[in-house]
C-alpha cells in the first residue's frame, strides 16, 4: 500500500507516530509561513502542516504548488494541534510534514467537491466521478452496500440461496416496454431485458430451491420520471411451501432488521390494512400513515340541504386539517388552486373552520346553518382551531383528489419527517382491474397470482371486479417499497387467469408455455415478493429521489451524460447484427 | 410454512414426534401390505410408511395413486425404522402416516431425477426445472453461492465497497462483440451491454471510493465454445493506492479463503512465474502446475547430428513421461495422431525410449546413436523406464503443440486430480500482441493496462513487443481464473497507448474522452483484478464444463432451450424502436 493510514482514522493516540497517508487536497491555508494543507480521502479529512525555517524549503514548494482535488502522497510525524477542531474526527492533530509527493495533478473541478455543491444536475451527471467525491453521495452509496450486506446476511440465514437468473431472456408482446437485443447468432431474432425474473424464480420453485432470492438489475423501456431510471435493481425472493402470513413475516422481519442494523431505528410490529380499507380512508394503495388525517365519508349527513354539487356527488369525503382555522382566505385559496390543477384536476374544495365552540365559518354557508356544520364537524371529529375540508365527485376520483390534498397538507404541517418512519402492509387487493382505454381487464399485480379462494366462485361467475386476490404490498412513508403474491400454481388456473387477460391459448403458449408445462411436473404452492432497492435506499436514506443512491444513474431522457450514451453504432455492426435503423 | 420440517433433518432424536413435512415423491415401493414412499426436497430424502390393516384406507388409496414427482404433503409420527439405511442421514428413521395430501400431481418427468441420469443434454436444457431437482445440480447452485457469500464476506472485511456499475452503457467498435440494445427514446441510437465494468471502475477509483467490488453479469457476443457462455459472471475488483504486490497479496488472501472455508482446503502460498518462464517451460500462460512435466530445450545438444527435421527448426524441446518406456507402438502412434490433429497441427513426434542403464530405443536412431541418446537423456533428467517425447518447429508454434501433448500425457497418467489444486500467478505479460492478420498491435490484457516502469524507454524507442506490462493473472489447475493489471493513471500515457493500438485522437476521444477527461481531475494509482465466477466455480466444483455451474445457461448456439429465446418480436415493436430486420 502507499499508505500507512487512512486520512480518517488518526487520533491523539497516534501521537510521534511516523505516517503516510494519500488522497485529495481539500483546502490550502498559508498564514504568514504556516502552511496547512487538508487531504481527503473515503475514510475522512486529515490536517498536513508545513512550517517555514523548519520544514525543507523543497516540501514548502510543492506544497505551494499544489491545487484543489491534487492527488498527493504525504509523509510526517503526528504532532497535536495548537488549535484543535472538535468537529473533526482527527481534529486533535495533525501531521508535520517530511516528505510530500503529487501522484497527480488536477484541473480546477467545474464545481465546489462540498456537501453544499454549486454544481447543477447536468454538470454533477457529466462530471460524476468528481459529484462521487461529495460526502453526501458517497454515504449514500456506503447506505446501500450496507442495506445490500444486511439483506443478504437477512435472508443467507434463514436458508435462501442466491441464484443468479438469466439477463438475455425472451420479449413478450404484453411487455411492450421490454428493451430487446438483437442475436447476431440468430439473425432477426431477439432477446429481451427482464423487467423482472418473474417467471425464472417461480421455475426455481419447481425446480425445489425452495427459498429464493437474488439482488438483480431489472430493465424498463418507459417514459422516464424525476424517480425512474431505465435499469433498476431489485432484492426479488421467492419461497415455497409457505401461506400468505409466511411471506408477510419473513419479510417483515427483513425490514425491521434492515431498520435495525442500518439505522439502530426498531419499527413497531407492521399493521396490515385491506387495500378497501387504504382506498377509503386514504384514497391511495400506498397510504402514508405517518400522520393520521383520514378520510371521513359525509354522504349521509351532508347531502340533501340543496348544495348541488355534494346531492349530485357519488361520494363526499373530508379531512380535518389540526389547528388550521386561523388559516387565511389565501392560504386557503393556494390549496384550492392546488387540487384544482390539471394533475389532480378537482372542480373545488370546501372548508370549514372550526372557529370556536359551535361556530363555524365555511364556503358553503348558504346551505348549511350552524347546527348542520356543527353535525359534519362532529362526525369528521373536530375540534376548535381545526380546519375542515370537503370534497365530492365520482368516488374513485374523488379519493384521489382528497388524497393529494391531504398529503400536501401533511407536508404543510410538517407530519412527513424524513426521518420517521412508517410502515405497514396492504392487502387484498383487486385480483384484475378493467382498463378503459384498451377495454380488457388487466391482471393488477400480474399474471402469475392467484386469486383468494373464497373468491374463485366470483372468478367463475364472471364478476371479475371483486375478485380480491393473494397480494400484498409493504409501503414505507406513502412509498411502496414491496409487492408480491401468492402464485397460481395448477396449469388450469393459469390458462384460465391468461385466457381473462386477453390471451390466446396460441399467444398463452408461446409465451408462457414452458411455465405451464412445468406446472404439469410438480409444482409446489409458492409465492414471493419484489422490493425496489434504489427506492428502499432512498426512503431509508431520507432522500426523494433515488438517482444519489445510483452510482451511475441516467437522465429523464435515459441517457448517461458522463459517457455519452446511447449512441450510433457502425453500419458494419448493424450488418452482422442483421438489423437496419429506420 | 405448510411443513413442521424439512425431508432432511429428521433424526433418531426426533422419535415420536408429529410432523408435517412436504416434498415430492422420489421413489414408491409396495411390499405385501407395506408402502413406502421416498419424499424429497432441497434439505434431504425422508421415508414414509403405511402399513395395510393399520393405516386408515383412504391414506392407502391415496398413498397408491401417486406418481414420481408429485408434490406431497405428510403428517405423522416418527418411529425408528426396522430396516435402518446407515447411507441416508435421516436413514435410522421413517414416518408413520396418519394424514397425506396431493398438493399438486405430476406427469412422468421425460428423464430420470437420479444422479445418473438418462436425461440427454438436450432434455435436460429443455426440462431444466426438473434437471435443476437433481442433487448433482443442485449441489453446484449451493457451492456457487457458497463461494459468492464467502467472497463477500472477504471483501467487505478489507472495506471493499459493492457498488453496482450499469448494464445499459456505451457500444464501442473496439468490442466488436458486444451486444448492443437499441433505445426507443433515443431512435437511431443503441446501447451495449457491458463486456466488463472496467471504466466504470477505474472511474470509481477517480471517485476515490479505494476499494471497488462487484458480483457482476457480463456479456460477450461471440461464437460459443463448449465453455464459453453469452452472459456469464464476474467478480470485478479494484483498489487504489497500491503496487501489484499488494493486489497479489490481497486476491490470494482471497482465493485461499475461498478454498478454506469453502472447501476445506489449505492452498499453499502461490508461486509466482514470469510469463516468459510459464511460455519455456508449459509452452502456456495458464500451465497446469498439477504435475511437473516441464519442457527441456535442446537446440544445443540436438541439432548438427544430420537430422534435418531438427536442424532445420528454430526450437527442440521435449517433455518426459516418467515411467512410460513401455509404450506400446500402438500408444505412440495414437499421440503421435494426436498432435498431428488439424487443431493441434504437428508435422510428427519423436520418441525415446528409455529402456535400461544406457539403453534407448528411438523413433531417430539413424541419427542419433546411444551416447547421444544418453546425452539428450541426461540434458532431460530421464531415468530407466522413463519416455521421452521431442517436438520442433517454429517456436511459438512448438510450445503450444508440446503444451498440448504434455497436457494429455497428465490426462492419461491420472496427473490432473480434480480434487487437486495447484494456483500460481504469471506475471510480466507483455504489454502488446502483434496481430498478423490486421497487421496491428493489439492489447494483450486490455489498453488500460500500464507498462512496467523499467520498460518505458522500449516503449519510447518504438520496441514494442519487448515492453512487459503491469499484468498478472491467476490460474488454477491450467485455467485462467483471474487477471488484472496495474492500470494507467495518467492522460498523456492513456492517449500514447491508445495511438499505438491504432485509435485516431479523434476515435480516442469519441470512445475513452471521459475517462481521460477524468484523469485530468486527480486520478490515484489503481489496479485491480476480475475473476471468471462461472470458471471459478466449476474448477472448485470439480467440474470441466462451467454449464451446470449456471441456473439456466444458454446452449451453443445462444439459445436458451427451456423458454425458447431468442426469438422473433412484433413489428409494431420493431418500428417503435426505430429499427428494421434486414
Amino acid at each position: 500500500m502507499l499508505r500507512t493510514h487512512t486520512c480518517g482514522e488518526l487520533r491523539i493516540q497516534d501521537l510521534g507516530k511516523k505516517v503516510t497517508i494519500t488522497g485529495w487536497v481539500q483546502k490550502l491555508r498559508n498564514k504568514g509561513g504556516l502552511l496547512w494543507i487538508d487531504v481527503r480521502d473515503r475514510y475522512g479529512v486529515i490536517q498536513l502542516l508545513a512550517e517555514e525555517g523548519k520544514t525543507p524549503i523543497p516540501i514548502i514548494d510543492i506544497c505551494k504548488s499544489v491545487g484543489r482535488e491534487y492527488v498527493i502522497s504525504a509523509k510526517g510525524i503526528v504532532i497535536e494541534r495548537v488549535s484543535k477542531n472538535p468537529n473533526m474526527p482527527t481534529g486533535d492533530i495533525e501531521i508535520m510534514l517530511e516528505e510530500i509527493t503529487i501522484l497527480n495533478a488536477s484541473k480546477t473541478p467545474p464545481f465546489l467537491i462540498e456537501d453544499d455543491t454549486d454544481g447543477g444536475d447536468e454538470l454533477r451527471m457529466k462530471f460524476r466521478y468528481l459529484d462521487l467525491r461529495r460526502a453526501e453521495v458517497r454515504k449514500n452509496l456506503e447506505l446501500r452496500h450496507q442495506l445490500n450486506q444486511q439483506t443478504r446476511q437477512y435472508l443467507d440465514n434463514l436458508g435462501f440461496i442466491d441464484i443468479e437468473t438469466p439477463v438475455l431472456i425472451k420479449s413478450t408482446p404484453e411487455g411492450a416496454r421490454d428493451f430487446v437485443v438483437p442475436s447476431r447468432m440468430n439473425k432477426g431474432e431477439f432477446y429481451a431485458l427482464p423487467q423482472s425474473p418473474q417467471t425464472f424464480k417461480q421455475i426455481l420453485m419447481v425446480a425445489g430451491f425452495d427459498r429464493y432470492y437474488q439482488i438483480v438489475k431489472c430493465f424498463r423501456d418507459e417514459d422516464l420520471r424525476a424517480d425512474r431510471q431505465p435499469e433498476f435493481t431489485q432484492i426479488d425472493c421467492e419461497m415455497s411451501f409457505i401461506t400468505q402470513e409466511d411471506i408477510l413475516e419473513t419479510f417483515e422481519g427483513l425490514i425491521k432488521h434492515l431498520f435495525k442494523t442500518v439505522k439502530n431505528v426498531e419499527l413497531p410490529i407492521l399493521p396490515t390494512m385491506t387495500y378497501a380499507d387504504a382506498m377509503q380512508w386514504y384514497g391511495s394503495d400506498k397510504p402514508d400513515t405517518r400522520f393520521e388525517m383520514k378520510f371521513v365519508e359525509l354522504n349521509s349527513i351532508i347531502k340533501g340541504k340543496g348544495f348541488q354539487v355534494f346531492d349530485e356527488a357519488e361520494l363526499v369525503i373530508g379531512i380535518v386539517a389540526k389547528g388550521c382555522a386561523q388559516y387565511t382566505r389565501k392560504q386557503i385559496d393556494e390549496l384550492t388552486e392546488f387540487v384544482k390543477r390539471p394533475q389532480i384536476g378537482a372542480k373545488g374544495l370546501v372548508y370549514i373552520r372550526h372557529e370556536a365552540e359551535n361556530i363555524f365559518k365555511s364556503s358553503v354557508d348558504k346551505f348549511y346553518n350552524q347546527d348542520e356544520l356543527a353535525n359534519i364537524a362532529k362526525t369528521m371529529s373536530s375540534n376548535v382551531g381545526d380546519l375542515m375540508f370537503i370534497m365530492s365527485g365520482e368516488a374513485k376520483k374523488v379519493r384521489k383528489q382528497l388524497c393529494e390534498l391531504r398529503l400536501e397538507m401533511g407536508n404543510r404541517l410538517g407530519l412527513r419527517k424524513k426521518d420517521e418512519f412508517s410502515a405497514l402492509w396492504v392487502v387484498d387487493f383487486p385480483l384484475l382491474d378493467w382498463d378503459d382505454e384498451t377495454q380488457r381487464w388487466h391482471a393488477m399485480h400480474h399474471p402469475f397470482t392467484s386469486p383468494k379462494n373464497e373468491d374463485i366462485v366470483l372468478l367463475e361467475n364472471g364478476d371479475l371486479g371483486n375478485v380480491r386476490a393473494n397480494a400484498y404490498d409493504m409501503v414505507i412513508n406513502g412509498t411502496e417499497v414491496g409487492g408480491g403474491s401468492i402464485r397460481i400454481f395448477q396449469r388450469e388456473m393459469q390458462e384460465k387467469m391468461l385466457s381473462i387477460l386477453g390471451f390466446s391459448p396460441e399467444q398463452a403458449k408461446a409465451q408462457f408455455g414452458f411455465l405451464m408445462d412445468a406446472f404439469e411436473y410438480g409444482t409446489p404452492p409458492h409465492g414471493g415478493i419484489a422490493f425496489g432497492f434504489d427506492r428502499l435506499c432512498a426512503i431509508m436514506g431520507g432522500a426523494d429521489s433515488i438517482r444519489d443512491f445510483i452510482a451511475f444513474p441516467k437522465n429523464n431522457a435515459g441517457r448517461d451524460m458522463m459517457i455519452n450514451s446511447p449512441s450510433t453504432i457502425a453500419d458494419e455492426q448493424l450488418k452482422e447484427l442483421g438489423i437496419n435503423v429506420l
